[in-house]
C-alpha cells in the first residue's frame, strides 16, 4: 500500500425527503445562487422542492448548465454571482451541474482569468462554499473535489481539483432519480463502473481493503444496474446505485493504490471532438484499453475475472478474454454500444483524436505512465 | 436502506514516516498537550519522534492514561490543560488514549461536572481540537467521534459521542505497530471484527454496499490477523490491518443499516466487574450472542456463512452452526479464549453482570431492542 492522505469533509444527507433538511446546512442570511441544467429539474418538481426548503434565504437562479459544462456558460454565472454578491451556491442536478458549480465557486473570488485554473494550474486560494442536490448518480462529483470543464471555443476538456471545492453537503435522495431517462441511468452505471476500474484494474499493491471495496461496488453495479432500467421506482435499487456511484469516486477506493485514468483521458477527447456522452466514450474505450494493456494489468485482470465474473479455472488468458468480453456485454446490456462505429465514427477519426491527446500533453498515461500516443492509437483502433 | 447522515471530517495521514508531517496539521503557536498511556510509546521511540516533529510548538505531556481510561485519571489531565491554557491535544497511543483524549477535549471547556456528559447526556457545545498518532489498530477511535470512559470509583463504563470530538487528523503509520505485544495485536483484530459484526450481523435492509464493505473488512482480518502474529514486521499485513480497523468503525459501514451493539454492552460490564481486556469480553460474548439470537439474525447469518466462510450448501442451520463455530475458532486461533471459564469466571458471575446491565438501563439491547435481561442472562450462561 502506498502512503496516502485521505480527507473528505462532505456531509452526505442520504434518503427520501432529505431536501427538506438543507436549510440547516446553509449559513443563515446567505445569498444563495441555485445552479441547474436543463428543464428536467423544473419538470420533475425537484427545483420547486428545493425552493420550498429555502424560503428563509435570498435565492437566485442560474439555469442552462449543459452536459460537459462549458467555460463560456459558467462565466455568465460567475458574472451574475459577483454582481449579486452571492455567498453560497447550491447545485441541483447531476455531475455536469456540480462540476460546473465547482468552477463557478472557485472562479468568483479568482483574480485573473479563471480558465488558467485549468489550463495553467493557477493556484486556487479561495472558493465560495456550496452544497449539492444530486439528481443523477454517476460522476461522484457530489463527494469529491474534482471538476472537468470544456472550453467550447477550442474544444478543450480539462480538469481541476482542489480541497476548497469539496461540497459542504450533498443530498442524495434516490427518489429523485426515478424519472431519469434510461439513457442517463445507463450512463451513470457505466460512469461509476469505469471510475472504479480506473482505480482497481492496475497492478497489485497489497491493498486488500481498497480492492474488496472496489469489487463490492462493481458487483452492486452489475446486479442493480439492469434492475434500475427494468424497475424505475425500485427504491432499494436506486439507493444502492446512488451510494455506489458516490463511493466510486470519493477518494476512498483510490487511497493508497496506483491509478490509471487513461480511459478517461482518451474518452474526454472523443467527447470534445464528436460530442458523445461521457459514459459512451468510457464504454467504448475501456474494453479496448484492457485488451491492449492486458500484460501490464495481468494480475489484477485475473483477480477481476475471479471475484467479479466468477472465473476461477482453466487457461489464464482465456479467463482474461472472458472477463473483458463480459465487461463489454454488461455495457451493451445497458443499451450502450461499445464500438466507435456504432456511433458513426470511423477509423479516420483516430489521428485527430491522437493529435488532441498530444496537444493536451497526454503522452504518458496510465498507472505506469507508459501509455504513449502509439498505444492510445492502438486502443482507438481496437475500439473501432 | 435507512436514511442517514454521513460526515467524517478526520484527515488520515497513512503510511510510514507520516509523523514528520503533523506539524503542518496543528495551528502555529498552539500550546499542545501530548497525551499517552504507559511506557511503550517511550520505549519504542514513538514519543520522541512526535516531539521531534513538534519543536515549533509549546509542548506539554500527560502520561499514564490506562487501558479502559478512567475519569479519575483524565480529570488530572483536564486540570493540567486548564491550568496551562492548552489549545490543542495530541493523543499518542491506542484507543484508550484516544478515547480518553476525547473526554479531556470536551471536559476542558465544559461548565459543570464533566461526568454528566456521559451519565446524564449533558450537552457538549465545545471541545479543544486534537489529533492522534495511532499505535494500536483496534478501536477505530482515530476516525470517529465516540469515546468510552470508566469511572473507577463506581465501576461504571459509559460512552459518549459528539461531532466536536472527531480528531482533526490521525497518523496511521503501520511500522509503529511492529513492536506491539501479540496479545494487543490479537485484541485489536478481534475488536475490529466485532465492531463489524455489530453493524453487519443484524437483518437485511437492502444495503448492498455496506454489506460488501463489511465483508471485505472481515475477510481481510481473517486473512491478515494470523499473519500479523506470525510476521511482526510485515508492512503490507500491518497496513491492511490498520486501515481495516479504522474503516470498521468510522461510520461508513454503519450508515443506513440497523446496528446491534448488544455484545459490546455486555462486554463492557465484564470488563468493569472482572477487568478483562475489552477484546477478550467481545470474543466471549459474540459467539454466544449469535447462537442465542440465531433466529432474529438468520438471514444475515446465512449470508455471513456464505460470503465469509464459503458455506453455500446443505442444511441452513448446520451452516449457521459452522459459521459461529468458525468465528469462535478464529478468535481462539489468535490465542484469545472465548469462554468465561477460561478466565476463571464461573456461573456465579452472571447475576451481578445482569444486575449491572440493569443498573445502566441496558434492558432492551440489539437491532430490534428485544435483548432483555433474560436474553442477556442466556447469552452469559452460554458463554460460561
Amino acid at each position: 500500500m502506498q502512503n496516502f492522505t485521505f480527507h473528505n469533509p462532505t456531509r452526505i444527507l442520504f434518503g427520501s425527503g432529505q431536501i427538506a433538511a438543507i436549510h440547516q446546512e446553509i449559513p443563515s442570511g446567505a445569498r444563495v445562487l441555485m445552479t441547474y441544467g436543463g428543464g428536467s429539474v423544473v419538470k420533475t418538481g425537484t427545483l420547486a422542492e428545493v425552493k420550498a426548503a429555502l424560503t428563509d434565504f435570498t435565492l437566485l437562479e442560474f439555469g442552462g448548465i449543459e452536459p460537459n459544462p462549458t467555460y463560456e456558460t459558467l462565466m455568465q454565472a460567475v458574472a451574475l454571482a459577483r454582481r449579486e454578491q452571492v455567498d453560497f451556491l447550491l447545485a441541483v442536478g447531476g455531475g455536469s451541474v456540480i462540476d460546473g458549480t465547482k468552477f463557478i465557486a472557485a472562479a468568483i473570488p479568482f483574480a485573473g482569468e479563471p480558465w488558467d485554473m485549468l489550463a495553467k494550474q493557477a493556484p486556487i486560494t479561495a472558493a465560495v462554499p456550496f452544497g449539492t442536490v444530486l439528481t443523477l448518480p454517476a460522476t461522484g462529483s457530489e463527494m469529491n473535489s474534482f471538476s472537468v470543464i470544456t472550453r467550447a471555443a477550442t474544444q478543450d476538456k480539462l480538469g481541476f481539483g482542489n480541497p476548497l471545492v469539496f461540497p459542504r453537503f450533498s443530498v442524495l435522495d434516490p427518489t429523485k432519480t426515478y424519472t431519469l431517462p434510461p439513457r442517463q441511468v445507463a450512463n451513470g452505471v457505466i460512469d461509476a463502473f469505469v471510475h472504479i476500474a480506473e482505480q482497481y484494474l492496475t497492478y497489485p499493491d497489497d491493498a486488500k481493503v481498497q480492492d474488496r471495496f472496489a469489487e463490492g461496488l462493481l458487483l452492486t453495479l452489475i446486479e442493480d444496474g439492469p434492475k434500475a432500467l427494468a424497475e424505475a421506482d425500485n427504491y432499494a435499487v436506486r439507493a444502492n446505485l446512488m451510494w455506489t456511484a458516490t463511493l466510486a469516486l470519493n477518494g476512498l477506493i483510490g487511497a493508497g493504490v496506483p491509478q490509471d485514468w487513461a480511459t478517461h483521458m482518451i474518452g474526454h477527447e472523443i467527447t470534445a471532438l464528436h460530442g458523445l456522452d461521457h459514459a459512451q466514450t468510457l464504454a467504448i474505450v475501456l474494453p479496448a484499453m484492457l485488451q491492449i494493456r492486458r500484460r501490464d494489468k495481468r494480475e489484477k485482470l485475473l483477480q477481476y475475472a475471479a471475484r467479479i465474473w466468477d472465473l476461477h479455472d482453466g487457461d489464464e488468458d482465456a479467463r482474461i478474454d472472458t472477463a473483458i468480453r463480459r465487461t463489454r456485454d454488461f455495457f451493451e446490456s445497458l443499451q450502450v454500444p461499445t464500438r466507435l462505429s456504432s456511433y458513426g465514427i470511423g477509423p479516420e477519426a483516430i489521428t485527430p483524436l491522437v493529435r488532441a491527446l498530444e496537444r493536451h500533453g497526454m503522452t504518458a498515461l496510465g498507472e505506469r505512465q507508459n501509455v504513449d500516443l502509439e498505444q492510445s492509437r492502438q486502443v482507438l483502433a481496437l475500439a473501432c
